[in-house]
C-alpha cells in the first residue's frame, strides 16, 4: 500500500487528529504496565503493547470523549484501561490457541509462554482496574466490570461452540459480543460518560461501538472464507482447520441436506479433513449463498454503526468515526 | 479429628457464629457464578467454590465488618468478592502449576482444562468485579485493585525467583504477600471501610489481615519440610521436588559453605535430585537451624496479627481472629 492510501485511512486520519493525546496515552501505557518487582512483566507485555496494534480502541475512547466535548485528561487513563484489558485478553487467548495448535508437542518455551501469559495477563487486568478507579466514576467502573464479564462469558461459550454444528446465529452472536464488541462498546461507552455526555449521546456511543465491533469481527470471520467471492489466498481456511462455527459456516449448515450435513459433520464435528474439503466447503457455501448472507449481515451492523453518530455532536472526528465504519467492510464490498 | 476437636478450631467458631451470613454469602456465590449463556462455567466452578475450601477469606471480611458494628449487608457482596478472587487465582494457579508438574506429556484433558481454568478464572475476576461495584464504594475498589495487582505481581515474581539460588528474604516476602497475604489483608480492611470505622480501625484490620497471611504461608512452606523438626512425612518434601526457594531453604543457602553451595545449586538449580538428596537438605537445614528460624518467623507474625487486633472494638469475633492467630501456628509449634 502506498504512502497516499495510507494516508487515506480513516484510523490513520483518527492517530494524526489525536495525536498529542495518544502521545500521553502511550505514555501512560509504558508506565504502568512496569513493575518495581517483577521486570519479566514489561519483558512480557512489551512486544504485545508497544509493537504492533493500531491503537483503535484507545482511539475510539479518545474520539468519544472529545467529540462530546470533554477538556480533562481522564480520558486518556480510560483510553490506556482500554487497552491493557485488550493486551490482557489476547495474553489469555495465546494460551487458549497454543493449547490447541501445539496440541501433544508443548516446548519449555510454551509452558513458560503459557505461565507467564496467564499471569501477566491478570497483572494488566489488575492494573487497568486500578487506572480506572483513579477516575472516580462509579458508572465508568460498572460499563467496564460488565463489559469484563461479557468478554470472558463470551470467550467460554466459543470453547463449548467450537466444533458444535447445533451452533445458532444467536450463540454466535454472543461469542463475537464477547470476543470483540463488548470492548469497542465499553470503549466508546466510557468516552461519553467521561465527558458527562447527556444520555442519549452516551447511548448512541454505546450503539456505535457495539455495531462497529460486531462489523468489524463478522467481516474478519468472512474474510477467512475469501471474502463475499470466496477468493482463495494464502490466509485462507485458518478458520476451517480450526473447525471453528463461524456466521458463513452456520449459514451453510442450517441450508444443508442429509449429503451436504454429513459432509458438515465430517469435517467440523469430527475433525476428519482431506485435500479439496476447504474447496467443497467453499462451493456448498457459495451455492446458498452464504459467503454474501454474512457480508450483508456486516454492512448492517456497519450501517448502524453510522446511523448511531446522528445522535452525537458534530465534529471532525466524528466522521472519522463514520468513514471507519465504512472502511471495515470496504475489506468485503 | 473427633467432632470435639473440631469444635475447638477458631474457624469453626467463627463459622458458626456467622453461620447467617455465610448462608447469604454462599447463596450469593451460586447466584453469581452462574451463567445464562455459557452453562460450562458453573460446572467447573462448582467443584472448586461448593466443595472444599474452609471459606477463611469471606470470614474475614465478614468478622471484620461486624467486629466495627457494621449493620447493612454489603459486607456480604464483599465476602463473595473476595472468594471470587481466590477462586479465580486457585484456576489460573492450576494452568501454571499443571504446566510445570506433567511437563512433556500433556493430556487432551489437561488441555481443555488449562482452557477452562485461564477464561473461567476470567470470568470469576468479572463477577467479583460486578459485586463490588454495587457497594459504591470507591475506597473499596481501590483496596482491591491494589490488591489484585499485588497478587499477579508476586506470581510473576514467584516464576522469575523459582530454582533461583540468589532468591533473597525480601523477595520471598514479597511472593507470599502476593500469593497470601495481599487477599487477607484486603479481606479484613474491606471489611472495616464497609463498616466506616475509624482509620486507625482500618489501619489495624489491614495490618491484622496481612501478619495473619504472612504466617500462615510461612507455616505451609515449613510444613513442607516437616515442621520445625523436620519431620518426614508422606506430605513432605513436595517443594523441593519442585525446587521452589521458600524460607527454610533461602536461610540455609544463605549459611552454606562452598561444599553445601554446590549441593543446593545441584538439586535446586540444575534439578539432579537423588535418591537421599532431602534427607541431606533436611540434615543441612537442620544443622543452621534454619527450620526453628522459619518457625520464629511465623511466630512473630502471628504476634503482629494479635498485637493489632488491639485497636479494634471488643467483640467475640475479634477474639475469634485472634485465637485463629495462635491456631495458624500451632500446627508448627
Amino acid at each position: 500500500m502506498s504512502l497516499a492510501d495510507a494516508a487515506t485511512r480513516p484510523h490513520d486520519r483518527l492517530r494524526d487528529y489525536l495525536a498529542e493525546d495518544m502521545e500521553a496515552v502511550n505514555a501512560l501505557i509504558r508506565t504502568r504496565m512496569a513493575s518495581e518487582h517483577a521486570p519479566r512483566i514489561p519483558e512480557v507485555t512489551a512486544h504485545l503493547v508497544e509493537a504492533g496494534g493500531k491503537r483503535i480502541r484507545p482511539m475510539m475512547t479518545l474520539a468519544a470523549a472529545r467529540i462530546c466535548g470533554y477538556a480533562g485528561e481522564d480520558h486518556r487513563k480510560l483510553a490506556a484501561t482500554v487497552e491493557f484489558i485488550h493486551t490482557a485478553t489476547l495474553l489469555h487467548d495465546d494460551v487458549v490457541d497454543e493449547s490447541g495448535q501445539r496440541r501433544g508437542r508443548p516446548t519449555a518455551n510454551l509452558l513458560w509462554d503459557n505461565k507467564s501469559s496467564v499471569l501477566v495477563g491478570d497483572y494488566l487486568f489488575a492494573r487497568s482496574f486500578q487506572l480506572m478507579v483513579e477516575t472516580g466514576s462509579l458508572r465508568v467502573l460498572d460499563i467496564l466490570a460488565n463489559a469484563s464479564a461479557t468478554i470472558a462469558e463470551g470467550e467460554v461459550l466459543q470453547l463449548t461452540a467450537a466444533q458444535n454444528l447445533g451452533t445458532t446465529e444467536a450463540v454466535y452472536a454472543q461469542v463475537i459480543r464477547g470476543k470483540t464488541a463488548a470492548l469497542f462498546e465499553a470503549a466508546t461507552q466510557v468516552g461519553g460518560v467521561i465527558a458527562g455526555a447527556p444520555e442519549a449521546q452516551v447511548t448512541a456511543l454505546a450503539r456505535y461501538g457495539d455495531a462497529l465491533g460486531m462489523s468489524f469481527q463478522i467481516v474478519d470471520d468472512l474474510l477467512d472464507y475469501g471474502g463475499a467471492s470466496g477468493a482463495m489466498g494464502k490466509n485462507t481456511g485458518d478458520d476451517f482447520r480450526e473447525r471453528k462455527l463461524t456466521l458463513p459456516v452456520i449459514k451453510a449448515v442450517a441450508k444443508a441436506g442429509a449429503e451436504e450435513r454429513a459432509f458438515w459433520s465430517r469435517v467440523i464435528e469430527k475433525g476428519d479433513q482431506r485435500a479439496g474439503d476447504l474447496e467443497q466447503a467453499l462451493r456448498l457455501m457459495q451455492s446458498h449463498g452464504t459467503l454474501e448472507e454474512t457480508r450483508d449481515e456486516a454492512l448492517r451492523h456497519a450501517n448502524d454503526a453510522k446511523a448511531a453518530l446522528a445522535q452525537v455532536p458534530e465534529h471532525p472526528l466524528r466522521d472519522m468515526l463514520s468513514e471507519l465504519a465504512d472502511f471495515v467492510v470496504a475489506r468485503v464490498s
